[in-house]
């Protein structure tokens, strides 16, 4: 049979799933401290919650009898009965689901008591207005949590009680004052619910039970869940704990202690306290708390005492505590004690220290960090102390916070970055003809598109913070001004944009800059120590190669040519081969962009100065790099009215245009497919790729790499290809340069042991590989269905951030499996937006892989992910 | 060690992947008729062909030795020594892969003469013309095969040699007009090659052993490889066998046989021979042939010794064969026999009468059967009615009629057939290089050539009608016209052929569609009794779904429901729901469609009288139902500049085609996800479809498919909108009707076990699964890559036709299994166009699938191919 109830005594951490975070921690202090400072008390089980929801919100069997128990063994515990006329033991009743749900769930204080034991209370604590206030919360929290009374209608009766006698502040009103109020709460909840307020104390406590229970099913509740993560499946614990009191006068309060600061991570405690208080005082803000360092003046036994515990738990927890106290007259009770959540800065100071002072091994506390808080570490942010008005919401596409004046097109971004003014692109959507915008503009505000768009992955790459799918702004090219919300902003007006967030404003918010610190660095000197996988970076410029290796990347992962071929001078080059009808033209085409070819790669293997790099050959579909149709036909049809001279030259263009356009461009004439229907596109990048190698002052190490392969017989082509031009340059296969090819089709997964016999390395293009398993097209379904999806709950976290492991991961193993069984040397990474994903990264270093590749700015926390991955799962079955 | 040459003594049929076929069917017909009928020879394997080729082109250690080994022995049986200056031993050298490839391999005849040995074979044989004739042919052959020689300067000399004599026939030619002709063939051999013409017998053999490997990878046999789908590292083996000479006058001839009419499989024996005449002149055309009845006449014995063997061959090999012999002065030999290519209603014809004459079993006679080339039977046939004027007569050699405009060129055909456009190929005689307009053309006329001419094989092999050796028509090729009858018909007229009758007119005859015959009907009976597999149709309509049923189908597996929405009254309200901006607008057209989609399932259901019906929901991306942008982009323009008032309204469609129009729409908002986004469409469809159900008078079993799952949440709410839709109609799910899901994703196959848990059925949605698992758009990519990447040797065939078994195949092998693991009556069926290929037919069944569902015209060939596939898969794992 199912046990429903466990006494504190009986809990530990280990027991979070079943009992939640909340119940299993107040077990495991009480284990720690003694219960003489934790008060007694008993959790409900989350698999309770579970039954009490799958039985349409019925109690499971046995739950009455069991909390009866479980209280009555309290009360012996206690010496004290609930709802005793006399001297009444009051509980809390709280709810605790396995993670933390800051506000999410409810909570009622002094149960227990009821129009007699209140007055029982006052004689027993001498103290009537005590009482009184403890039963006007009680009445209060009770008709608002179990009955959904608003909030409203107890806090104009305050209000209007203290507008009676003058008074400002809570505290003020007398005991007369407070029962006044006491009984008017008790009219409210018998007008709202038709009923007298409850008074069984065990009616109550049941009915406080399936509040909590029903909480969990709440709107607030689900929303936080999908926000966070949190399956709906869990269901929430609900602990009933022993009352004590912060509001008997003034040797007692309530308070949260951090065992160090919980901003800066510097190993002094902090906090907040308020003497004469109960803890939700301190919370709500309707009393300013004093600080920690105050209390010494006011108890300072108390005060050491606190210390004292906090060092106790730290070491006991092994991280930073956030914990509740409360003092009852002198007597400090610790409440609840959890991991403290802390930001990027403090997470790293912890650990550093924490590994100095001894308290925790390198592993261990790497495992305090979570990487992917550290991008506020890397990046601008607006100041926390700011506050703004938020203009439009939209995808936290790049991270990072930007000011700057609005342009509206890439040239005149351009433009202005070359006068050296800020600005920000704000574009409808973006497409390779941006791209030198993104470079000049400190940040990018897209209308449409999601985390995997061009924008936001240009943004990333570059380092740019984005905010994209920002559907409250409505952009207006043509009259280049920007609406939304009732705001009608014009080119040249400033806005600031914080991409960490997803926020656009025009508020002048301050914005704070990145701090590289000692700390950071130490922790990436460990995780270096610790990690089995390479972190490499996706960089195309020189300047993204320098900057990645700056950030600690071990060689380029994957160089993307065809954004070589973007810039203003290698364009008309770049159309006039497309444009051409026969090989011939194609090939007087490529010879003009053969020496510029080649002037890149220079660049890159000297900013990486003999590190591995991977250069993906040409994988675009052609018609990207032409004109869009749609303008053409509306040119077209201006010069057929004006009867223009061009008009021959434009239907041309638009007839080559349609020859070279796709239904489906993401699956049709692109990577190995070019190379393969028209081989001297490649044979050109091939030559400017190892040209480059031998102009070379230190040997670089060419990873020549085949897009799109989906048939052994592709790569084999292609790599007969790239040995040839070798052998024009006198370079040899295998050692001065090597050749591989992305996966990214899952057919390649399936005979990737055939594909492996022609492959150096393969390198898992998981973007393409999540469009094709899942048949999602990233340009068009993630601003579309990212959010109804996570909404309906069929998915919990867009695949294009965190790789699906059901479809693309098996599909991934596989291939490693397959390919690695066929071709025992082979070199495997992977070079998706998912290599600067910490989730995913843990995936790939348990697949086997060799290295990730992410973006320059991801690489630092690509290094810690990769480290904690090994941490965690230390044994390898791969080599 | 391998051993590379086998007496035709040792060899079987077993043997043919080792021998080739004709290597094997030799040495079996030595077994099967005796040592005396079949002339003495040796196999060279196909694995020394294939070492010789790894080797580049050296031979493999010891072949040399066992050949001449062989060679002794050959000589020993025959008592005659090849080049003995005295009595030589002549041999033929032929090619001879593991599948047939007529045409496409080499030849050499009468090798072991010199200019000694002919001298000796004049005076052995008493016969010094046919010495001289004999020298003179092995002289030109071997030029021409092993050195490469064109033959039109042996034939220049041929024509030269009777022009100075008057002749018109080679036969006219005398001994000493042979020997002068010989001396210039070795001359133009001297010439051509800076060699003597080889005078060792020795030597002779070994080059053009060589010549036969060389010629595997020749361009004749690599393009008809690729056509065939045969693998190039299969190799051919080399056959060398004791000549008999049909040449040595009246009492001697060549002939081929059929064991039964190779054009109707009636069970008379039918073939061509030539009196006093080598192979090569019966099927090179040069000399018009007699009809094989006409032998009984001219040597009555050796006729019926020939219809004997017929039968015993027929008997032992459980098939119709095509054999080649030679009688020599009087007496008969067997040169070669293999099962008979044959139309489809020859194949049916045999299969039937051989059950009936207890020849084969039922089981045996449908795998004589191949159920692609019965397309043939379903073709088209002139309407008996219609009265038409003959323009000319031939070779009725292959079955079905055409109607077409006249090309003259393979190139042209293929590219008429790239435009839709219907041609027949007319040409003088056809050779491997026209094998691709044969595909491309509706059908084929020749003025030269019989019923074992090339084009007469390859047009019955690939099914399309054909009428060869008209030689009433004139084709000037130079001129692109053809005459007949005083009539002069240039490229583009249209004429029709009839390739049952052999006819060709002018006259707009009136195609009749095919009629099943009762030999088919019975064959398809059988094949009904032994099938697993289910066969049912694709059908939108109710005249689609009533033809499906006459040919068999069981039900319906795929009615796609948009193409009801393209129709002319239904596609304004369709674009109305689409430009709807909110769900109410969007409810009142859908409200207005509601009807007629009910009208139309209505129909579906009658046709179908009970039997099941899938019907899939919506499933293509909505924008397809919208006006073209760019036609609206010159539509605006013009309003613009000519200020109409239309301005607006084309702007705002503009516009929401804008917002509906994505990148990859293959991969964009379809399927269930528009079901997801606007629950309301599916809403009225499965609304339609079930108050169809109701309304039918036998209660149909409608299966509603939900298109597009990748994640079982997915289908789980889509099956819950159903059951609700359901409800209101007062129907049960389960029994009333059924819901289950296409497999299209590959992460649906991953996944398919949590997906099974919501389906009651699967449908494999091939066409899309390639798409996505092999990243081949298929509007884009087929048209482009399938024939350069045929051509490339990296496909052997599209994978839209055939199903991709690594990849593709895979996916539908693990969904078919975790899906019917997690739940055990899952029905799985597919109906992607591969439902009604044959080789992909065999693959499902193995799969375990429970059905196909093809097109209509398809059905009866799916119901032969998957009782075949029973018939040689017996054994299921699956139940």
């Amino acid at each position: 049979m199912t046990r429903w109830v466990y006494d504190f005594a009986e809990g530990s951490m280990e027991m979070r799933e079943l009992l939640g975070g909340k119940g299993a921690n107040v077990a495991e202090m009480t284990r720690v401290l003694g219960a003489d400072r934790v008060p007694a008390g008993f959790t409900i089980t989350t698999e309770a919650c579970v039954a009490y929801m799958r039985a349409e919100r019925n109690e499971p069997e046995d739950l009455a009898r069991e909390v009866a128990d479980a209280l009555a063994r309290l009360e012996r515990h206690a010496g004290r009965r609930l709802g005793d006329p006399a001297d009444p033991l009051l509980v809390s009743v709280r709810s605790g689901a396995r993670e933390s749900m800051p506000g999410m769930l409810d909570t009622v204080l002094n149960l227990g008591l009821n129009d007699e034991s209140v007055l029982g209370l006052a004689r027993a604590t001498g103290n009537e207005r005590f009482a009184w206030d403890s039963y006007r919360r009680f009445t209060q929290m009770f008709g608002n949590v179990c009955r959904g009374i608003p909030g409203e209608r107890y806090e104009e009766e305050i209000a209007a009680a203290k507008a009676r006698r003058g008074a400002t502040l809570d505290t003020e009103l007398d005991a007369q004052a407070l029962r006044e109020l006491t009984d008017r709460f008790r009219e409210i909840y018998r007008d709202a619910t038709g009923e007298r307020f409850p008074q069984q104390p065990a009616e109550q406590l049941r009915l406080a039970i399936r509040a909590v229970f029903d909480s969990w099913t709440g709107e607030r509740a689900v929303a936080y869940r999908r926000l966070n993560r949190i399956p709906d499946s869990w269901g929430t614990a609900v602990n009933v704990q022993q009352m004590v009191f912060g509001n008997k006068g003034e040797t007692s309060g309530s308070g949260v202690a951090f065992s160090r600061d919980e901003v800066t991570g510097a190993p002094e405690p902090s906090g907040d306290f308020l003497p004469n208080a109960q803890g939700e005082d301190v919370v709500s803000g309707a009393r300013t708390p004093r600080d920690l360092a105050e209390m010494r003046e006011w108890m300072p036994h108390v005060h050491s005492e606190l210390l004292e515990i906090l060092r106790t738990l730290e070491r006991h927890y092994g991280d930073m505590q956030d914990t509740e106290f409360t003092v009852e007259e002198g007597r400090l009770y610790m409440l609840q004690t959890r991991n403290a959540k802390r930001p990027a800065q403090a997470a790293v100071r912890f650990a550093v220290d924490a590994v100095r002072e001894g308290l925790l091994t390198r592993e261990r506390a790497l495992l305090t960090i979570d990487p992917g808080s550290l991008d506020a570490l890397l990046h601008p942010t607006f100041d926390p102390q700011f506050s703004f008005e938020v203009l439009a919401r939209g995808v936290a596409a790049s991270p990072g916070a930007a000011k700057g004046a609005i342009v509206f097109t890439a040239p005149d971004a351009v433009h202005a970055g070359e006068q050296g003014r800020d600005v920000i692109l704000v574009r409808p959507f973006t497409d390779a003809e941006d791209v030198a915008g993104f470079h000049a503009a400190r940040g990018i505000v897209t209308s449409e598109g999601g985390k995997a768009s061009h924008a936001a992955l240009v943004a990333r790459g570059m380092g740019r913070p984005a905010v994209v799918g920002a559907g409250e702004l409505s952009i207006d090219l043509a009259a280049r001004t920007v609406s939304a919300g009732g705001r009608l902003l014009q080119e040249g007006d400033v806005i600031a944009i914080d991409g960490t967030r997803g926020v656009v404003t025009v508020d002048d918010v301050p914005l704070v800059p990145p701090s590289v610190n000692e700390y950071f660095e130490r922790v990436l000197e460990w995780a270096d120590g610790l990690r089995r996988l390479g972190v490499r970076a996706n960089a195309d410029t020189p300047t993204d190669a320098r900057r990645a290796r700056e950030l600690g990347a071990e060689g380029i992962g994957l160089c993307r040519t065809e954004h070589m071929f973007m810039a203003a001078d290698r364009q008309p080059k770049m159309r006039a081969m497309i444009m051409a009808h026969d090989e011939e033209a194609r090939r007087a085409a490529l010879a003009q962009l053969l020496p510029l070819q080649q002037q890149d790669f220079e660049g890159l293997f000297e900013a990486m100065a003999g590190l591995p790099v991977t250069i993906r050959l040409l994988d675009p579909p052609l018609h990207e790099f032409l004109p869009n149709a749609e303008d053409l036909a509306t040119h077209i049809e201006r010069a057929r009215l004006e009867r223009s001279p061009e008009l021959e030259r434009l239907e041309r263009l638009l007839e080559r245009v349609h020859e070279i356009t796709e239904e489906n461009p993401m699956l049709g004439t692109r990577g190995c497919r070019l190379g393969i229907l028209y081989p001297e596109i490649y044979e050109m990048q091939v030559t400017a790729i190892l040209r480059a190698a031998k102009a070379a002052a230190r040997p670089p190490h060419p990873e020549i790499m085949i897009p799109l392969v989906g048939y052994e017989t592709e790569l084999a082509l292609m790599r007969e290809l790239v040995e040839r031009a070798g052998e024009r340059e006198g370079l040899t296969i295998g050692s001065d340069y090597t050749v591989g090819t992305m996966i990214e089709l899952p057919r390649a997964c399936f005979v990737a042991d055939r594909i492996a016999g022609f492959a150096d390395f393969f390198s898992f293009g998981t973007n393409d590989l999540t469009q094709t398993a899942l048949g999602f097209s990233r340009d068009d379904v993630e601003s579309r269905f990212v959010p109804v999806y996570l909404d309906r709950g069929i998915i919990d976290r867009s695949p294009f951030e965190t790789i699906d492991q059901l479809g693309v991961g098996w599909l991934v193993r596989l291939a490693a499996w397959v390919g690695r069984e066929a071709h025992p040397g082979l070199k495997l990474g992977i070079c998706g937006e998912h290599g600067g994903d910490p989730e995913s990264i843990a995936f790939f270093h348990q697949a086997g892989l060799d290295y990730v590749s992410c973006s320059p700015f991801r690489v630092p926390i690509a290094r810690i992910a990769a480290a904690r991955a090994a941490v965690m799962h230390p044994l390898q079955s791969w080599g």
